[in-house]
């Protein structure tokens, strides 16, 4: 029976049953993995001991091509463990599974497609009449131990992607080729921004001078939007006894904490992977009044995180985790307000970065399992109204997520897409009803009693290192005036513009435009092709013609055409 | 035999003598520990169980003031170990360090002044007649351990302030009084400047806003003083593998790092005691010319030092200190211009803080022991022959210390004098030929060798913590106006002022001045007096005379006197 329509996933998952086939054509003595559906594709984990090559993708896809121009029906049916055991006598790993499965109880299902039959839940394609034989490649190979576990043997695991058309399919590729290109490792080492070493360590980048300049004109820029609407810096130190984090409950299930600094006469210390319990703690030294709230406190701080070292990558997972953090301790009924003035500085700031393509998810509660959340259910309810309504009134694409929330409290995450269409969860706006009980925070209301605040949560660039990692892609580098490390950069033809120059240099040194001078005895054409590597906005040339009249010959980058113009009218037209 | 004049040591000698004489006239079975002379006075420590009280120090200073008024010699004479255990039979602490002093084979001393003999090697006032009775003065009981040691048993400690004359004496009380009422810790708790907390740790001190806002205003200062001289600004995280530390040499001897973070699977991990280390190791990351030389990078960055518990204070002493790290990799033909360089940001720094008073330290190597340092020769004579003529050109009063260098290199301490005449050590120049070495640090030189560079080590503030420490006493907490973390505070004599009020606090946000705002519904004397508390430069009074006005009535921090001015007229007169 054919369907009208089968899914993406079903055919994705068909393909993979058609590269085991592939080869166990090629190499009958392989042993088989598993082989799920994952993003954009397929994989399948092959035992063969290392025997799989690159050379051997190509062929493989054409065995599979061969396959689906058979136009194979895809069949099922329930199987016994006992007829498992014997449908899989040859494939170890098969009988490991089917061992377990019986264990659970689980009902066994065997699909056959050609003369291949493997152990499988289902979700197919029926026919391979549904799948274009142009709408798949395989990949790469990788290592990966079975069932990702280390004392286990290494398969070979085979990438794949596949999509519903083949345009979808070089549609992903030239994606994939543009993301290559602004890899922002490849790019951070092209343009001197950052470095990773092993004597320091993976995941711990250092800054060179122009990365260092990238993060503080982000950071500075996030205190600015702040402060202009009453938020104040704190400052907190980066480790702490581990007690702070036994009142706030971190000690217990934190996983990526780093192993303490051990003491033999004092309390062990802890290097700290977030802010909360520091700022609970400051909040607590002092009584507050319901004047005073809400009391908002920012502080961008280096956090430490102890990731898996598989999982880092340059500045989008790392270790150390600059993050633009700010606490909010608010009456109930300021939460609204307090929301509103974060989309606000939200707003602002993707606006300033180009980030055009985002949508909301709004995190709640389950209204089925009220027993999980801990909190006040009034200040729930309103709130997750006041989330849910404060999106809608901006006219924000959103989804809700119920059951979603943390047990804590709702939240906001914020997801963006760059400019080759890929997705970063970003900003989140998050709120806490856990530690200001767990620090038994208070302030006192106007009848004077002591009330519990509601702490808000919120980071709008998440870390000051990921954003870097996504805003050098989006930018491919090539980062717009205001925010590039190096504004202009200045070349001289010969030694007898020295004098010129150096004035020139004076006047954009008294405007605080960033430059670099190069003054080497290079050819002219040399030092242009090394300035263009370089993606500064703007290319000063300056020979004696330009000299003598008073001028500088300017390269905007991305523009062929050069311009001869004033020094004064070039800082007309950059001014804004 | 009577000298012309003893010295102040001397007499301070002598007294210590008189209080042990004291206190056995009083205490029979007192046991004497030892009792040198310290900063300013003496201490004498005794084994007493416990029994002295606050209250006997009055009577003891009589006694000694009798025994002055007695015009007693001191004598002393050389004696065997088997005498001198004869006369101290009954000192137990005595016949420990008799015993010690034979083993060492050392020559022992007995010095009596009136009935009284202790074992001291001498350096006494002569006659008691030398010294005057009112120059001093017992100040306090400590709990102290026989040898310093917390496993022998715990004496009582009495210290005492001493001088040549009354008047000095009562200067130096005056001063002690002063710098009470200026303690950092006393303000920094008034004025809402930084929490210490048992739960984050002793010596790891938690900034409020107006803290943080200090902080920021002095660390910003030296980023700006710095760009203005071509010094960039790097970043660097503040764990490192312990790789890096074996490389740098501190892993062996340097003793306030924290532990490691000790990984199953990973090198151990440790927070940075200092960043030189990861300095050196992002400048061999890339290689270098001649012409980028010399390379000045800086960070202003926490480092942790696990110092004793006992040792911290405040802001003074702790264990997280943000420095502003400098460090220049330099040709050994650039080290005149480098150094010139860093004398003129110091010079702007003190000046700008109003650090009048101070002299400069210059450490030197021992010309009778070159094999002691290493490096070359040749730059250790130029360098120090630069230090010496540079400061000697500028006029700063210095002292040179023969001998005072580091094994690596020369340097520069400077060493200034607060408002109440206590010296602080400030600023480092520090030349290294240690770290290059070590990191095996290069630069391509014009005839396209590889050479190594000079590394200069520089902070000018030493620790933002440290420095807010000594400007918090400096200044007494009333800041001038650029550094006050709030500059104005704004009370309202009632509401309907509010939205005059308002219109004024816009305005001063427009100028960026920071400024708080007292609406509530208090007396407006209660209002003055608080705000006064918070040493603003200047209280703004709004009531409704004013705000018809157009003006504001202003209240100058220390003027007796409150004038009545529009608020253009105050932006006016603030400016600079």
């Amino acid at each position: 029976m054919k369907k009208s329509k089968n899914t993406i996933e079903e055919r994705r998952h068909t393909l993979a049953h058609l590269l085991a086939s592939a080869v166990l054509k090629k190499y009958p003595d392989a042993k088989l993995g598993i082989g799920p559906t994952i993003e954009n594709g397929f994989y399948y984990d092959f035992d063969l001991g290392g025997k799989l090559k690159e050379e051997d993708l190509e062929k493989l896809e054409q065995t599979m091509r061969d396959l689906i121009g058979q136009e194979l029906d895809m069949t099922g049916e329930k199987v016994t463990a006992a007829e498992a055991r014997k449908l899989f006598a040859h494939q170890s790993y098969k009988l490991e599974l089917i061992d377990e499965y019986e264990k659970e109880g689980r009902e066994l299902t065997a699909y056959t497609i050609g003369d291949f039959t493997d152990l499988c839940k289902g979700g197919h394609a029926d026919n391979t009449r549904d799948i274009d034989p142009a709408s798949f490649t395989l990949t790469t190979i990788a290592g990966a131990y079975w069932r990702g576990d280390e004392n286990n043997p290494q398969l070979q695991r085979i990438y794949a992607l596949a999509f519903d058309t083949p345009a979808e399919l070089s549609e992903y590729r030239v994606m994939l080729e543009e993301a290559k290109k602004r890899d922002h490792r490849k790019l951070g080492k092209e343009l001197g921004l950052f470095a990773i070493t092993d004597e320091v360590g993976p995941g711990l980048p250092l800054f060179y001078p122009k990365g260092a300049m990238l993060r503080r004109i982000v950071e500075n820029f996030i205190t600015e939007l702040q402060e202009k609407r009453g938020y104040e810096s704190i400052w907190i130190p980066h480790i702490t006894k581990g007690e702070l984090y036994k009142i706030s409950g971190h000690a217990e299930k934190y996983d990526a904490l780093y192993p303490p600094m051990h003491l033999e006469k004092e309390a062990d210390y802890f290097i700290k992977p977030m802010n909360c319990p520091h700022f609970m703690m400051l909040y607590k030294t002092t009584p507050h009044s319901y004047r005073e709230l809400p009391v908002r406190w920012t502080c961008t701080t280096t956090n430490y995180r102890h990731e898996k070292s598989g999982e880092l990558s340059g500045l989008t997972r790392v270790r150390s985790l600059t993050q633009d953090d700010c606490h909010v301790f608010t009456r109930k009924d300021q939460i609204e307000e307090v929301i509103e003035e974060m989309l606000d500085m939200i707003e602002e700031t993707y606006a300033t970065f180009g980030f055009k393509d985002f949508w909301v998810r709004i995190s709640t509660h389950d209204p089925e399992n009220k027993e999980q959340y801990i909190g006040d259910p009034a200040v729930w309810q309103e709130s997750e109204k006041v989330l849910t309504s404060v999106i809608s009134k901006r006219g924000w694409q959103h989804e809700i997520g119920v059951g979603e929330a943390a047990f804590y409290g709702p939240k906001l995450d914020f997801i963006f897409k760059d400019v080759i269409g890929r997705s970063w969860q970003l900003s989140t706006i998050q709120l806490d009803m856990n530690l200001p009980e767990r620090f038994e925070l208070e302030y006192i209301d106007s009848d004077g009693e002591k009330k519990r605040p509601v702490v808000i949560h919120r980071a709008i660039l998440g870390s000051t290192e990921r954003f870097l990692g996504i805003l050098i892609e989006h930018y491919g580098g090539a980062f717009p005036f205001w925010l590039a490390p190096v504004q202009v950069k200045i070349l001289t033809i010969n030694d007898k513009v020295i004098e010129y120059t150096n004035e020139v240099a004076g006047k954009l040194k008294g405007q605080n435009i960033r430059f670099e001078l190069d003054t080497r005895n290079e050819s002219i054409g040399k030092k242009i092709r090394e300035a263009e590597l370089g993606k500064v906005p703007y290319i000063f040339v300056i020979g004696e013609k330009e000299a003598t009249a008073n001028q500088i010959n300017i390269r905007t980058r991305g523009v062929k055409d050069t311009k001869t113009i004033s020094l004064e009218q070039f800082l007309e037209d950059t001014k804004n």
